[in-house]
């Protein structure tokens, strides 16, 4: 794995980063790249999360997620303490490679979250009020 | 729209963060939000992004996608220029209150990508290839 062209560096490296076949993903300045998940029996966002170079490796190398927490700052397979393992079924890339999406099957209860529900998208904001007010659904 | 507690900050704050009605969304030190944008039609990904909290309020307020390009640093009104409007149907964030999915009605010819793909999520990686190749579909 190799940096990718910073987006907008030349017109010939943002034709290869948007249409070649090579991954080269694009950490930020943290050595993170954003990493979408979603579950592979419904298409549900689970969670949104971030992995560094070595989290990427490993992902792709074992097929079980692995993160980067960066309130712990510290290398996470998802699932360690909770059971909550996830299969990777399938990881894509955006235009600039800068952020990606993976699909995955988890393991113990079916859930993401570490508050005990499902996915961590579990309020919807109600844009109807002014301070914006959270719903839990 | 104020800042929130830094997560972990203290129990009281982390709890109201995530289990509180009150949508305190957290901006990173660049002042941004990441942002996963989805079909209302049928759930796929369309694309990753920012919102600063002016892209978030004008959202909110006008029902319509505004975004922050960090390669433009300035605001941006999704489709202003490719008619890829974004009606926004939804608006969720997560358990830390530092990622948003937005669910929309995408105008124009109903794609979000700036290549012409209807998402930006158009390359799949081939994991059993070292290193990693990527794949159209």
């Amino acid at each position: 794995m190799i940096a990718s062209p910073p987006p907008g560096a030349s017109p010939a490296a943002k034709n290869e980063l948007e249409e070649g076949g090579a991954f080269t993903p694009h950490f930020d300045a943290d050595g993170l790249i954003v990493c979408v998940t979603k579950d592979a029996r419904d298409g549900q966002i689970l969670m949104l999360a971030y992995m560094n170079a070595e989290a990427l490796r490993l992902t792709i190398e074992t097929g079980v997620a692995h993160y980067w927490s960066r309130s712990r700052r510290t290398l996470w397979r998802k699932g360690d303490t909770s059971g909550q393992i996830q299969k990777v079924t399938e990881i894509r890339t955006d235009c600039d490679q800068d952020a990606l999406l993976v699909t995955v099957e988890p393991g113990g209860d079916g859930g993401a979250c570490h508050t005990g529900r499902r996915s961590c998208f579990y309020r919807k904001i109600d844009t109807g009020d002014f301070p914006a007010k959270l719903v839990f659904d």
